[in-house]
Order: structure tokens, then C-alpha cells, then sequence
């Protein structure tokens, strides 16, 4: 059934040469040429379904419901009987095992069972019903026990097929862990060296901390508090007692700092950043060669042959890339095909169809000049000369850099007193101004053009305009400045127009969306140390109003915290008592673990046993040593790839034919407008507000390749290496692409040619 | 004057190319063929003498005393009066103005006065003349002035010739200033703008810290706290009081440290790193292009013409390799010299000639086996049945394995309460067992060889065994414990042994030495900051003694630190009250600075102005967010140019030759002897202690390649590079290639192949 096969892959990769394969196999189905309609209708019926928005947001909405039920279950934030939680995980339970039946359904058998994805969250359901069984029929005779498979949870969001990009950052976590092991079994040896050092070199003396406990007397202290030091946490108060005692010692401190800091913390870096490459480099490869894959199968499907050659006919082609991309402008559609089949044959061979999902990715820009509707409604009054020397000047540079200065000097005066009274009072001649500078663009520029180019700047002054007022009425919500504030961020528009800045700025926007990725992880592993948390540190430090004075306010309400640092810095409300608390506090942990990490984990420790250190210590592992690192790999990544960034050969063709067919506009007289190109996510707006009459006085139809922006980084690196794909070659088998293991590659010289 | 300029340019370069070309001018003006002896005995005297190492070790002296004059003048470690230091400082200028002068008459005049390190040297010698005059006419009148040239001192360290590698380092950091710049720039936009956004969000609730201050109500307070909060050191102080207010203000302080800590400073390492890397490349593209033109260039010199081609003979050839490499064995030579002349003409051609740099650097090791003294002297006892199986069970595996366990063992009784009678018996156990282990070793292996090969582990030992009886005497001074720990470093030969522990290892021992010019450019860096902060903070906080009750010991000697954090932590030790105490502050702050950043700011800052954490702000961009990563970008570097390290071509070369003459080892033969290779410094050792009698058989000398050990990264980068060089390239000019510029590289496609 290569229908539902191809709709299927299709669905999961989503990318566009999938749907052009699934196009391809539709297309020729209709046309009934060879490949025989062998699914039945029923099947087809529940692929749709499965595929369809409700049925996915439906178990979006499990997932959600099952992972917000830690809010309500004991540590709650809002309490709900037991009953009410266990009802509601039930149904999801059920909802999440319909939706794998349905799943097995539509996948044939084999594909279903070797999909390790559906065994675990079949495993995980089974658990937590026996884990559900066990506690309600505890909880029934009054023994309270753990709910441990709540930490279980999140297997649901990884594994359903909807959530790939989580999977795949797991993936590179789970990639990097071998290497990671060595360094870390390295590194741990080292501090406990040094641990061994610090018993015979401090042990004896006798010496004391600031807060009058034995120092360094016990090797097992020792070497968690060389660790904390390993994360700066406890410098320079580990050290002080011995340096106080001795100048000489602190160099054993910085010794060990040198090489346990900064040589093994960088040395993490190194392995996770070399791992994380590697997997990377083998996934976009396995991803450039399953796109060469299905755009030959595509090809295969639709192919006939004319002379010697198989090629794929214009109707075809012209119905495939409407299938595809439905709402492509027809002039958009004429510019590929005149690219495509160059020599104007009435057909395309097979290099240019392997192009085509390339051709389709490149977001080409169609400009079209539309007139003002001033212009159209009284042309004479517009077309005057007062009036024409008005648009000049509004479309003039200096207009807007002289809004900027204006920005930035209300920024400065946002800044000062606002309880001074000429202050308020400029406020009020800055809304004014802004005001007019608002007209003054809708009478120049084409106001549907004008809201569409730079909805982000100009909703901001519209909102900004609305405040202005409102304020003056609600003068306590300073809420409503914070919007005020967000309008200096069209300072950034100052900033991205130089050059060095702009690569950093877009860089950082390419980066958002894959941002996300690492929340989900983020999330996963938060919510797992989350729900151990509040199982083991539930209730043990309690916050209370500061205007309640209980005794135990001040001690967080545990009478084992008095004096310690943990009360004395007002840290009661970092605890586990419900789940947005413990995500609260495993946050501070991640941020600065520096700090708290010797804070937190010393508060807990006091109040629970000692075995809470390991509870931050696994944390910190996880976190730090290989979250944080790989987010800082791929950060590091993506600047390497945009500093290195050039235009790839299907965009000069592109721009080469646009140029060819006379319908280009220079880059450079788009530079104002680049800014646009960077922060809004839709591009087939209008654009005529650059103030050149040369363009005003043709008409028709402008094309241009809209900025290089990739929707994610991967889009970019997938690119550079298909370079490497030789176009003839007809690509290994889908079994052997999938089987790509990084060290298939054949080894290069190395020569770092990464950067130039 | 060729002999001399060469002769000139050896010695500053150093390297084995610059050699070569000084003796092949050497050598060809002694034969007195072409080039005429044109320089005069006195210049050749003079410049001997430039480099005598008596001229150079007086420089060295005399710019350690130099810098080190800041430990005698006020604030003063060890107090000395203003004409005595003064007039130790006028010694050294004149020392240096001596040395400049020498420089001078030894160096062409335009090459002098081009060099801006003579102009540097110069003027900071005025300069500091000038302070001192001041200085001194002042005091005269009992005027406290500021002695500023003592900033200057490290020019001198910096500028000499002789510093080279702290001079590259200083370029690496200027180079990567620019680009640093326009991300700090967007990083300030960014904290700036947050800080807008705190004011008018906290600042009217009348929110206090937890210390009862008023809390965000000022912006320049505001932006300080949030660039603190940058380093993570303030969190979560400063976010508690807004977070006790309302829960969600926190996800305000979550978006700052995502947007500012976590992304910001993953772009600053990206930058450095990419900068680091861009100017790497350029410097060593200019060094191989270098080396290229000096071979070339000696080629030149003693090119004869043999047929159609140019040669250099084979006496010639033998002459200049002895000439630049005294100490080669003659096996050696004529090994090299059987590569470079294949085809035994009698005369090596320009491609094999250009190659001799890279055979001349490449360590090969002849093995020559040589009998045991106990053979020689008693033969047949030696050779009984009984000896040799002695012998084997040395040599085994498992006996090295044996004492890898009882090392173990013995590191956790070190572990263990050493008080108790039954672990200070098992002392004298293990220490017996070791003096067998000795004295076994020392019977089956050649004691020569023995000490010679693995001088660091059996040092070690025999360090224990002595260190054994001493500590009974003296069992109150730990320090010697130290020396039995570092005996447990043995245990690294275990870990060593597996080869990814092998890669992380030798990585880390490979980079050993330019860590040292990290550590040049760090010490200059703090020698700055520590005569600015004796300067500003001098005395403004005292240390007194534990016991010493002074009422002000608590406070650290100033009323101002009343129930600080700095005074509760008893930081009072902290202080730049002479360069010692300074020395230790800096390094806590780049340390920690996440944690001492505040606490030190603040402290200083309640007792000096608030323009202290100007300070404290510069040090933090200059030290960490600068030097520390251009640390971490070249700890990177080194680890994947480890990763992807492979043989060189001229490598393989030597062995295929190997081979071919029959002198070779295989390679495997040796994984037991590999980490020998890797630890110590001299290779040229013997090696016949594995135990294979195979190779006492045969008679003679072996040849093998010894370990793939670089001494710098640099050299291994190097020759990555060379391959890119086309060897018909006559070389560019050399004024060309001193002025390589990054960008001139041609740009590649940007695949990254770094890794594989």
C-alpha cells in the first residue's frame, strides 16, 4: 500500500520532500497509471483520522492533564482528593492506550512492534495502574506510600510520535553519555585525590569554619565540599579557614581550582560540543540522504520517457507543486518551472526535479506596487507637490533616525523620577509626537502594507499610543509601563542596521525556535526531579507571610534551620511543597547553582538526611555538566554556522533566473527594509515603502529571494552537506540510511576549515 | 649581511626551519662560495653575546625584581624605604635601557625603530622616570602621591623578545577585542532595558531585601544588580524579594538569566572561540608559509646542479644535519637520509629537501636491548630456571595489576582514621611490599632503563619508601603525607591504560606547557589590578589574628562592615593590603566570581566609594568574560584537534622506510609501554621490559616512531596546515606572509569537518 505508506511518511517527517513523495504516489493514483490502489477505504478513513487536528490536540490535552495533575495531587498546590486525581489519570490512561491501538491500527505490525517509542508507553502505562492499585488500596487502610510512577510522567510527552524534536535532543543527551562517563570518572578521581590530600594537609590542625564546625576532618565531607568548590559555590569559605591559617595553603585551593574548574569543566564542554557534533553531522547526513531518497522515488513514480531520457512532464510537475504548495503565487510557480526546465522543453529532467524541494524552500519574495488609497480617493491632493515633499520626507532616513533619538530620549526619561512633574509632562509630549509620527506613515505609506511589513514595531506604537492614555487613568498598574518599555525596543531596529550586529541578532532568532526543543527537555528532567523532590522534601521548610509573625517564621518554620544561612538569607520560600515551587527552586539550582547549590543543598541537608546531597549532586550532574553544555554546543554551533554562512547554489540559481527574466530588485535597495526580513515570520508581504519612484513607475510583478533565514539551524547545516551527495548517485537504501552510524564517515583530513 | 641576519632571525624564531637556514648560510660561507663573509667580528661578538644566556638571565633578573619591588613599597609585605626601592628601580631601567641599546646596535636600524616593542620599552622608561621624580620630590615635602607607573611594570615582561608566547597571547585577546565589543554592546542594550522594565515593575511597591534596604527603586542600582545577576552570584537574593510577593514575578528573573546568562554568554564564548580559531588559523597559515620560504631559501644556498635539476649533495646534506641536529645517532641520519635520497643517487632533490624540518622533528626512538648488569656479572645464576620464572611473574600483567590493587587498598587506609593502631600497622605492610616491588623490578629490569624509563612513577616509589620510616619520625608534619599521596598518582597508570582515558590524558599533558602562557597573560592581568587595588583599597580592611580579641577583628578593623556579609563570612583576610593578599583576592574573584563578585563589591564598596565596582565590573569583563574564555576556546581547540588527530604523511613515510630497512617494531608490541611515551618527557629511553624474547634474539638497534606527541598544539596544527600548500609553491614573499590577514583566506565552502 504505497499510499498510506507515503501519507504515513509524509506525516511523520513532515518535511516538504515527504509530501512531494506522498503528492507523487496521490498523483499517480488518480491517474491510475501502474501502481494499483490497494488500501481499503477504512484504513485510509482511520489514517485520516489519526492525522486529523482533534484527535492530536485531544491527546495533547491528556498529556497536559496528566502532567498538571502533580499540581493537585498531595504536595498540592490546589488539593484534590485522591479519588478526583485518580479518576482523571485514569482517563488519561485510557485515552493514551486508544490512541496507541489506533496508532497499531494504521501501521503495519512489524513497523508497530519493533518501535521501541510504543513498548515504553505501553510499560509506563502498566506501571502506573499497578503503582495507582498499590497506593489506593494503602491509602484505603490509612498507610501513606509513594507514588512513585508520577515520575514517569513525561514518558508520555517524549514518546509520542508527535514529539520528535524532544526525542532527538534526548537522543544527543544519550549520545553524549559514554564519552561524558570517562571524563567524569577522570575528574572524580582527581577531586578525590585531592580529597586525600586536604585530609593529611588540614585534618589535624584543628581548625575551624566561620560558623565554628570542625573543618576537613572527615573524608567523605571533604570531598563533597571539594565538588561544591569544582562549581565555585563555597569560594572562597571552604578556603578561608586554611588561609587564614596560612597564606601558603590557599595555593592548594587554586591549584585545584585550575584543574578541576576550568581544565575539567571545559574539558565537559569539549566532549559534550565534539559528541553533539558528531550525532549532529550524522543526522542531517541521514536526513540528506533520505530527502535524495524519496525525491528519486518521487521521481520514479511520476517519470516517462522522452527520448532517451526519463524526465517528468510540465502538467505533472505543474499539478505536483500545486498539490504541495497550494497557495504558491502562479508567478511564483512560472519562475520554478522556467528554472527548472531551462531549456524551455516542456519538461524536467531529473536533476532539476531533485532540485525541486529545494526550489519549493526558498521563500521568494512577490512584490507588487499597490497605489495609496489617498492616491486613488483624491489623486490630485496626494499627487501635490506639498503633499509629495511630506511622503519624501517621512520616507527619508533622517525621519527615522530621528524618531529613534526620540525614543532613546524618552527611554532616559522612563529612566528618571516619574513623580516629577515636568517629567509627566513630557510624557505627554512624547505621546503627541508619536502620535504624529503614526500619521504621517499611514498618509505615506499604504496602510494594509504598513501594518503587514513591521506588524511587530508599529503594533508596539499603536499599544504604546493606547497606554499613553489609559495610564493617566490607571496610574498604579505599572504593568501597563512595562508595554510602554517594550516600544524601546524598536532601538533594536538602530542596532540590527549594523552589519555586526545583525548577524548576532539574527542568529539569535534563527536559534528561538530550537530554543524550545531544550525547554521541552528542560522540562522533562524537571519535572522527574520535581516529583522526587516533593516526595522527599515535602513540607520539611515552610513559608509564612512576612506580616504573620509565627515564632518558626524565621527559621522557614523547622527549629533545625536556626542560624543557618538558608533561613538567615530569607530562602523559605525555595521548597518542594508543591510543583511550581520545586520548579521555582530547581531553576535557582540550574541558574546559580554556583550559589545555592551549597545553600540549598546544606538547607535541606539540615532538615532531612545527608542522602539529600546526592539529590543536588545527581542534579547539578544532570543539568549542568550535560544540559547546560549541550545548550551551550549548540549556541556555539549555530554562531559557527552563521558566521560562516554563504548563499547556496540552488539561491543563486534562483536569483540568477529572477535577474534573467528582469523581474529583480536590487538586494541593496531593500536594506532598510532588512530588518523586516528578520523579526517577522511571514514574508509574502508588500513592500513599497522604500521611497524609490524608480519601482513606483513600473508596474507589475517583483521578485526577490527573501532573506537568508532558515526556520532552524538544522535546515542550514542539512544544506551544506548536500553538497557532498553526488546528484547522481541514487542514494543506499532506506534501511542502510537509517543504520547511518557517525563512524560509517569516511575520515577526513582534518583540517578546521570551520571558520575562515 | 646574510650570516648574521640569519643567524639573527634563528634565534627569534627558534624553530628547526630557522636553524637549517642559519647553518646552511653556515655552511655554505665556510665551503666560501658565493656568499661573502660580509659582517664584522664585532657584530658577530655582540650578537653572541645578545644571546649569551648570562645577558638573558640578567634580564630575567632584573625584570623579577623589577615586578617584584611591589612587594617591598607601600603597602608593603615586607616594608623597605622609598630610597631604597627607588634606587632598585633605577638599576633595572638601566639594566633594560642596556639591553635596548645592545638590541639596537645588533639590528638593522629600519628594523629597530619599526618594532613598536623597543618604542613601548622606551616609553614606559621615561615614564616611570618621570613617577619617580615626582614621586620622590613629593615625598621630600611629606606629599602622598600615586606611584601609576608601577602599573606599567609588566610592559617590560611583555615586551622584551624573549616573551613571545605572552605577546601572542595578548594578540589573541586584542584581535578578539573588536568583536567582543559589539556583543558586550547588545548585552548592555539588553541588561539596560531589563532594568527599565524592573523599575517600573517593582520600584513603587516598597519591597524590601532581605538586609531591609529598599529594593529596586533606583535604575543605576538596578542595572548593577542585573549584571550581577549575570555572574548568577546575587541569585536568588535578588529575585526573593519580588518572588515572596507574588509567585510570578519570578518568571521576570527566569526570562532575564535565559535571555542574559545563559544565551549571552554562550555568544561571548562564540565569539572568542570563533575569533581564536580565525586568528590561529591565519598565524600558523603564516608560520607554515614561513617555514616553506626558509627551507626554500636554505635549499637555495646549497642547491648544486645534478643534470636538469637542482640537488644538494649528500656530503652537504649530512654536514647541515649534523650541524643542526648534534646529538642524532648516526642510525638516525642515515635512516633520514635513506628517506630523503629513495633513490640512493648520492643527493637529496628540492621535494625531499623542503621535507627535512619535519623528518628532523620527528622523534625516533632507537632501541638498543641491553643486558641486565646481574647477567653480565653472574650469568648462570641469573639464567637459572628459578631467576627467569622470577623474571616472567615480574614482567606478567598481573603483577603490575597486583600492585595497582594494594595501591587501591592502600589509598582507602590513607582515607581511613590513621589513629588506629591496627591501619598504622597496615602502613608497615604496604611499605614492605613496596620495597619488594622495587627490589623485584630492579632484578628483572636493566636499573638503568628502569629509572630512565619510568622516572616518575619509580621516583615516586622510592620518594614512599623513604618518605615510609621519615613519617614515623616526625608524624606531625602532614606535608610528607602529601608526598605518600601523590605515590596513589600511580593509579593513573591505570586509568591511562584505557584508550579513551588515553586521549583525555595525553590532551590534557599535551596542553601543559601553553597553559603556561595563559598563565604569563593572567599574571600580567592581575599584576595591573593588584597595583590599582593596593592603590584604591589599601588598608581600607584589615585581617587581625584569630586569638587577637581586637574589638574591630569582627568588623575587619572598620565600623563601615557592622553586620555585612563581607564581615559574617570572615572575609576580612580579603584584602589589598600588599600584592600577596591582592594576588589572592583577583584569583578568588575570577574564581568565584559568581559567588565573591557581590560580596567583595560590596564590602569594598561600603568602605570606599561606590566607583569600586567600576572596579570590580572591569576586572569581571577583562578576566572572565575575556581571558577565561579565550582559556576555554583553546582547551576546545586542543581537545578536537586530539580527536581528530592521524598520522601525518611524512609520518608514514618514516615508517614505511622503517619497515622496509627491517629495524621496525610493531606497534602492538608496545601497547604496554605506551603510556611511558605519553608521560615522560625524553623518549629517547630503552625499552625491553615487555617481556617478549623474541627481541632479545635479535642483536642491533630498533627504530620506531615514538608516541604521536606534539609539544605544542600549535606544531600539530601546523602541520595540518602544510598539506594546504602546494609543494612547486615557490613561497610567497615574506613581507606577503608577515602580513596575512584573516580574511585574506580563501573562503571554502563551509562544511565542518572538524569532526568525524
Amino acid at each position: 500500500m504505497p499510499v498510506i505508506l507515503a501519507l504515513w511518511e509524509a506525516k511523520m517527517g513532515e518535511s516538504l520532500e515527504d509530501l512531494l513523495l506522498a503528492a507523487a504516489y496521490v498523483l499517480d493514483a488518480q491517474y491510475n497509471r501502474n501502481v494499483p490502489f490497494e488500501t481499503s477505504p477504512q484504513a485510509i478513513r482511520l489514517y485520516y483520522f489519526y492525522n486529523h487536528w482533534t484527535t492530536q490536540v485531544a491527546t495533547y490535552f491528556f498529556i497536559c492533564v496528566d502532567l498538571a495533575l502533580a499540581l493537585f495531587e498531595e504536595p498540592a498546590l490546589f488539593p484534590l482528593p485522591f479519588l478526583a486525581t485518580s479518576i482523571a489519570e485514569i482517563l488519561c490512561l485510557t485515552a493514551f492506550f486508544g490512541r496507541l491501538i489506533h496508532f497499531a491500527k494504521i501501521t503495519p505490525q512489524m513497523v508497530f512492534w519493533k518501535d521501541t517509542k510504543n513498548i515504553c508507553i505501553m510499560v509506563t502505562i502498566v506501571l502506573t495502574l499497578i503503582d495507582l492499585i498499590i497506593y489506593g488500596s494503602l491509602e484505603s487502610i490509612n498507610v501513606r506510600s509513594i507514588r512513585w510512577s508520577r515520575a514517569l510522567r513525561p514518558v508520555f510527552l517524549i514518546n509520542f510520535p508527535e514529539s520528535r524534536q524532544i526525542r532527538r535532543a534526548f537522543r544527543s543527551l544519550r549520545n553524549t553519555l559514554p564519552d561524558i562517563l570517562y571524563v567524569f570518572l577522570l575528574f572524580m578521581f582527581s577531586v578525590l585525590m585531592f580529597s586525600l590530600m586536604a585530609l593529611k594537609l588540614f585534618g589535624d590542625r584543628g581548625l575551624k569554619t566561620a560558623e565554628g564546625s570542625p573543618y576537613f576532618e572527615n573524608i567523605l565531607e571533604i570531598a563533597f565540599e571539594l565538588y561544591v568548590l569544582v562549581t565555585t559555590a563555597n569560594s572562597p569559605d571552604v578556603m578561608m579557614p586554611a588561609y587564614d591559617f596560612n597564606w601558603w595553603y590557599s595555593l592548594y585551593f587554586i591549584i585545584y581550582i585550575i584543574i578541576n574548574t576550568y581544565i575539567f569543566m571545559s574539558v565537559f564542554l569539549a566532549v559534550v560540543y565534539n559528541n553533539y557534533r558528531k550525532h549532529l553531522k550524522n543526522e542531517i547526513r541521514k536526513l540528506a540522504y533520505l530527502k535524495r531518497h524519496k525525491m528519486i522515488a518521487a521521481f520514479n513514480v511520476l517519470k516517462v520517457k522522452v527520448g532517451a531520457d526519463f524526465v517528468v512532464e510540465e502538467a505533472q510537475w505543474r499539478r505536483l507543486a500545486q498539490v504541495v504548495a497550494p497557495d504558491m503565487s502562479s508567478a511564483h510557480l512560472e519562475l520554478l518551472l522556467r528554472i527548472s526546465d531551462e531549456g524551455q522543453k516542456g519538461h524536467v529532467d531529473k536533476m532539476n526535479f531533485l532540485r525541486l524541494a529545494d526550489l519549493l524552500n526558498i521563500h521568494v519574495v512577490t512584490i507588487s506596487i499597490k497605489r495609496h488609497p489617498l492616491e486613488a480617493w483624491m489623486p490630485r491632493v496626494y499627487q501635490s507637490s506639498a503633499s509629495l515633499l511630506v511622503q519624501k520626507m517621512v520616507r527619508h532616513r533622517i525621519f527615522v533616525w530621528v524618531f529613534d533619538v526620540i525614543i532613546l530620549i524618552n527611554a532616559i526619561f522612563i529612566a528618571l523620577d516619574e513623580k516629577n512633574s515636568l517629567i509627566s509632562y513630557a510624557e505627554w509630549l512624547f505621546l503627541s509626537l508619536y502620535i504624529i509620527e503614526i500619521l504621517l506613515k499611514l498618509y505615506t505609506y499604504d496602510p494594509k502594507a504598513y501594518f503587514e511589513r513591521k506588524q511587530f514595531w508599529n503594533w508596539g506604537e499603536l499599544v504604546w499610543g493606547r497606554k499613553g492614555i489609559s495610564s493617566r487613568e490607571y496610574n498604579s498598574q505599572q504593568i501597563l509601563d512595562i508595554v510602554l518599555i517594550l516600544r524601546i525596543l524598536r532601538l533594536l531596529r538602530v542596532i540590527v542596521s549594523i552589519q555586526r550586529f545583525r548577524v548576532i541578532v539574527t542568529t539569535l532568532i534563527n536559534i528561538g525556535p530550537a530554543m524550545l526543543t531544550f525547554g521541552g527537555l528542560v522540562f522533562v528532567v524537571y519535572y522527574v526531579f520535581a516529583i522526587i523532590g516533593m516526595e522527599v522534601f515535602h513540607g520539611k521548610v515552610q513559608f509564612f507571610d512576612p506580616n504573620f509573625t509565627a515564632p518558626d517564621a524565621l527559621v522557614c518554620g523547622n527549629p533545625a534551620l536556626q542560624g543557618s544561612a538558608f533561613a538567615r538569607g530569607r530562602y523559605c520560600k525555595n521548597n518542594f511543597n508543591d510543583l511550581a515551587s520545586a520548579f521555582t527552586v530547581l531553576t535557582e539550582l540550574t541558574v546559580a547553582w554556583f550559589l545555592n547549590f551549597l545553600l540549598l543543598a546544606n538547607g535541606f541537608a539540615l532538615v532531612t538526611h545527608q542522602a539529600a546531597k546526592l539529590y543536588f549532586i545527581l542534579f547539578h550532574i544532570v543539568v549542568v555538566i550535560l544540559i547546560v553544555n549541550i545548550f551551550i554546543a549548540f549556541v556555539l554551533e549555530a554562531f559557527f554556522v552563521a558566521y560562516s554562512l554563504e548563499k547556496s547554489e540552488v539561491e543563486t540559481a534562483i536569483e540568477k533566473k529572477i535577474q534573467e527574466l528582469g523581474v529583480g530588485i536590487q538586494e541593496e535597495e531593500l536594506q532598510d527594509g532588512k530588518l523586516t526580513d528578520h523579526v517577522d515570520t511571514k514574508d509574502r508581504g508588500l513592500h513599497g515603502d522604500d521611497g524609490d519612484n524608480k519601482r513606483k513607475a513600473l508596474k507589475g510583478l517583483y521578485c526577490r529571494i527573501a532573506s537568508k533565514k532558515y526556520r532552524t539551524v538544522d535546515a542550514l547545516l542539512q544544506r551544506m552537506f548536500e553538497s557532498e551527495i553526488a546528484p547522481e548517485n541514487e542514494g543506499s537504501a532506506l534501511d542502510e540510511i537509517l543504520n547511518f552510524s557517525p563512524s560509517d564517515m569516511c575520515p577526513k583530513n582534518p583540517n578546521f576549515e570551520n571558520s575562515a
